[in-house]
């Protein structure tokens, strides 16, 4: 790197060394307890996690603590931002020539993402190697954040809140979602926003803002989330759409920052005007399973204690239909876990029994959907602490009225 | 749905039936051709493209023209989208009730992009049946476009080209790259903007716009294209930065926008005052390959020919080592199909032997880059006519002074 690039590379935040080596170490803990010999780490976001750095190649790691960054694209800068041994690659073919590979009897690779036509390939360069899914070792080492991981979602969410806080100078009754939306994706984007959200999975895409007023609250699409949204056209199928903003109707913004890879995802309600009290009642008990997980939700809860909690609230006041989405379209789930992706552990729902731990962090989201009229509800990041959930920033939860 | 929906509902524009059975039809007869007997469409993409819907499910095509799409969710949006046949499905199990599938010896399958662990799943469920690759079948059908589908093309070129115009009102010295990139993708949002890109394959992300002013064009990252960039973290590792835009340095700006699915990508280099001598030279050369490929890039003419045709200009000055990247940094292609996905065929490149057809459209970027002092260039998108090439719109493409 030329002494002038050198300068304009110090814009950039580096993942320090010491959270490198130890996600490295924890990886090799769980390979050795799994019997795993080795890993090949390929998806961009674990090998961020485990190297600091997302380069077009593969992250080798055996059970011994080794680990090696071959990089195709780009070697120099892959050496800048990652603390681990880089080692140039012309390709997939240079695991053959890594030796901890080749003895490796069984190697771990992330089954869950990986492709059919990649996974081949793999299987013909690892001749006789047994190739195990460690997708589920990873995602729950991920769950787990370090101090230093909480900080920059503290980062995140400070953009966030800032960005639903201007929903209320922005939003007025008749214009359109997409507008509002286009207002929302730039100010936080002006406040540092990093670019995109991710969401780990096939076919999984996230939009970066959801303003889903009045019906659209409720109009269904293939969403695995409470509320889904007519989107702009049936090739982007859910959220924000080209309808007008009314007085009256409730105004639903989800909206997530990302700081340094590490993502947030959150809600507010609003209204122009009034609500109907039917919604208005709703909001309420979304404020109610929020103040119950504060008192209950400690570590050594489970997904599955939490969702019944959760549950039993809607129940007392008749609002099963609604809760989640309405009908046939309701999801199993009241929050997920949040980090790199928007789709990580902990998942708070039936049949959950995994335990909360403390450095966790969730998105709780009560929601409520009601046909024709709209959806209501909340959704905040909070983080497991020694006995208490805190939240990642100070946004008041009330309906905000305009 | 009820009425109350159904008018809403009817904000979307929907694929024509008759888009949807001509695609259903030509991917029986190449199913034919291959001697398979039927195809399972998983990646949403795909689906979208021979169905008219994106859902939680699978559409199944024998090599006989029946389509069933089976859904989870949503099914009553599927059926209003849809012009298929569609049933529900509780799970991917219900592959076990297509009678044709349970016929089938052999089922193509997109196994570029679907990952091992659902591939093991339908393995099981499919029993006995050969489980081939057809993703290059469905990529060849869908390189040539519809004259329906060339129009959604041309309104995603509208805005485009209305905010790659509105540079020249947004951009000035001393803002960074990642607020003039949050003012473009607001305009373009205004303008009718879909939402987001779509790239095909594992790890694939898309940056809707990249503002790369000076060195930070020609700044490394793993992405597979001519211009990088620093990006704001290791984690977003590519395009616009917080570096501050400056007179005197090229400004490139690439944006795409998308409509009703279809997408566009074009480039234009901006300057605030005057450009080094060195790149304004090699501006026009851009624009010189954009001329040979006006006059020469007819149906029948392949890949490899055209690559060869723009190297050889790149050679009359001298300027191989900054061609499309540099030194090591180098891609070896100079234009990409484009359609429902950023990253379609026709590739036009070292080694592609495949022809020109009319009705494919492709995104023609020339760019230079110089170490230390950024790139110039230009991307423009085409539609391959009868006899020539046509642009998808009438934006100038001139160096912008501002």
């Amino acid at each position: 790197m030329d002494p002038k690039d050198k300068a304009f590379f110090g814009l950039l935040s580096l993942v320090p060394e010491g959270e490198i080596l130890k996600r490295i170490e924890s990886l090799s803990e769980r390979l050795s307890r799994r019997g795993v010999d080795a890993a090949v780490i390929m998806q961009n976001v674990d090998m961020f996690y485990f190297s600091g750095t997302i380069q077009r190649g593969f992250l080798a790691v055996s059970r011994q603590g080794e680990a090696v960054l071959y990089v195709q694209r780009d070697f120099e800068r892959a050496s800048a931002e990652s603390p681990l041994e880089v080692r140039r690659a012309r390709g997939l073919g240079e695991l053959k020539s890594v030796e901890f590979l080749r003895r490796a009897r069984t190697i771990g690779l992330e089954l869950d993402v990986l492709p059919v036509a990649t996974f081949f390939r793999l299987k013909d360069l690892l001749e006789g190697a047994d190739l195990v899914d460690i997708s589920s070792d990873i995602l729950s080492l991920r769950a787990v954040k370090s101090p230093y991981e909480i900080r920059q979602m503290e980062e995140a969410s400070r953009i966030t809140a800032r960005v639903l806080s201007s929903v209320t100078s922005f939003c007025r009754a008749g214009m359109t979602e997409t507008e509002l939306d286009a207002l929302l994706q730039a100010e936080g984007r002006k406040l540092g926003h990093h670019g995109w959200l991710r969401m780990r999975g096939f076919n999984q895409e996230m939009t970066p803002v959801a303003v889903l007023s009045g019906p659209n609250g409720s109009f269904p699409s293939y969403v695995d989330g409470p509320l889904k949204g007519l989107g702009t056209c049936p090739a982007i199928g859910y959220g924000s759409s080209s309808k007008r903003i009314r007085e009256g109707e409730p105004i639903v913004v989800d909206y997530g920052a990302g700081y340094n890879g590490y993502l947030t995802d959150e809600t507010r309600t609003y209204v122009i005007g009034r609500l109907p009290r039917v919604l208005e009642d709703a909001y309420k008990v979304s404020l109610e399973i929020l103040e119950s997980f504060e008192a209950h939700a400690h570590p050594g809860k489970n997904g599955r204690e939490l969702f019944e909690m959760a549950l039993g609230i809607v129940g007392r006041y008749g609002l099963e239909e609604h809760f989640m989405g309405y009908g046939e379209n309701r999801v199993r789930f009241v929050a997920h876990g949040i980090g790199l992706e928007i789709n990580e552990w902990p998942v708070i729902a039936m049949g959950r029994e995994e335990e909360l731990k403390e450095g966790m962090v969730f998105a709780l989201e009560p929601k409520f959907v009601f046909p024709g009229k709209g959806a209501v509800g909340v959704e905040v990041d909070y983080v497991v602490e020694k006995r208490w959930l805190r939240r990642l920033n100070s946004l008041s939860t009330d309906l905000f009225r305009l």
